[in-house]
């Protein structure tokens, strides 16, 4: 099943809504809690789509998959790079991102997203993927010329638009058929499947959840596929997983 | 004004109110959009203190004080050394900070917290604290054991319980006269001015609000003062801003 969030064009209003073929069909209530169809529906041509969800946290981990005939380490790290991102960075599909004053380029990385959606606490990886709500696509903005000098990322992946999401959250996603792509211009340069991730997403659920308890709303980036490249303004980049969408962007300059 | 936000200790219900001496006033609306007085009133003995708000977002900085007669750096870094800290690590005053299994001691740091009140974005110095609401006391309980050697600090910083924040929020504080203190058993171990601190609040909130949109709820801690100790099972952490009151919370193994 596949969940939007957009403005309707014509009266401004936010809503969500259960997208089937082309046609939104309006929901209310809590998408982790309990929603109810109201009745009317509208048509993709008529909204603005917004990110699929408001997060409650945005996590990201840090180089996460290998090349394609690479060799994956023998043993998990034992502290992963993990990250948060800011909030304030989410952005939907289509929406305009925006490259920091000072620099001229920004990476993209083109992710598969995963929704918490029950508080989840010492949970062990067999029993991870009951706690997760649904999928969608992340691009993981960054700008490495923010990085700390000492390894610090938080300035460097937080910039507003630095986290484009979206278009849709899918709840059934069979994770070892999905292809995660990124094309630049037109060009593919991203193209993976979860074969080649390092840490997946049952260990990075659990891990996180030994650490501090996930919330529905928590959204995690489970990392980019080799490929990553610098965009710079004018650009248009797609980040694709098949199953669930198209998340697509412009690149302009502040 | 100081406000609270509690659980009644007859009812179990969670409110927020405004304390003056021992009694507090209940309110009802957003601390941050207008609220108003309920009528009713309690006693402090009547209530458990949870953490006075419920965080947007908590933001930390690193390394942010000088030692008593250190030199300040004369230009501020390109880049300071920021982090975020998970949601679920937020608890109040008196709740146990609990030592993550496999190590035996955690860090306590006593910060002057910065409740930001309004949206803001590429906001000036100058015009910076218009921005805060207000201002509460932070312990960035810390597990240096869990940093990544290669310097992400999220882990190490966001088990749940390490950052307890309260007593209350104060929204009138004069920032020059405060002492930001931690006694750690009876010993005091942290006792700063502002006048050692190298990244002044104004300067974290326009940094900041130049990177993501703050909103209200964001929380910055300003970093700690020289100090800063090991705790371990059954110590006992106080950070203290006397004009805001004492953070108190006993030490725990999971």
């Amino acid at each position: 099943m596949k969940f939007a969030r957009y403005q309707e064009k014509q009266t401004g209003l936010i809503k969500s809504a259960v997208l089937r073929e082309e046609t939104l069909y309006e929901i209310e209530g809590d998408l982790f809690n309990g929603w109810t169809y109201t009745g009317p529906s509208n048509q993709l041509d008529n909204v603005t789509l917004l990110s699929p969800l408001e997060p409650r946290s945005v996590i990201g981990v840090g180089s996460n998959y290998i090349v394609q005939g690479g060799v994956k380490p023998e043993q998990p790290p034992q502290i992963p790079v993990f990250f948060y991102k800011s909030l304030s960075s989410v952005i939907g599909s289509e929406e305009p991102i925006v490259i920091p004053a000072g620099i001229d380029e920004v990476k993209f990385e083109s992710e598969l997203a995963v929704i918490i959606g029950k508080t989840a606490r010492h949970i062990s990886e067999q029993d991870a993927l009951d706690y997760v709500f649904g999928y969608t696509i992340a691009n993981d903005v960054t700008a490495s010329q923010f990085f700390h000098p000492n390894g610090h990322w938080m300035v460097g992946k937080s910039f507003d638009t630095f986290t484009p999401l979206g278009p849709y959250i899918e709840t059934e996603l069979q994770l070892d058929s999905i292809r995660v792509q990124a094309v630049h211009n037109g060009v593919m340069k991203q193209d993976s499947g979860l074969d080649l991730i390092i840490l997946n997403i049952p260990f990075l659920i659990s891990y996180l959840s030994r650490v501090m308890t996930l919330q529905p709303g928590d959204v995690i980036l489970s990392g980019s596929p080799s490929g990553a490249d610098f965009m710079k303004k004018g650009d248009e980049i797609s980040c694709i997983i098949e199953e669930i969408g198209v998340l697509r962007n412009p690149v302009i300059t502040a």
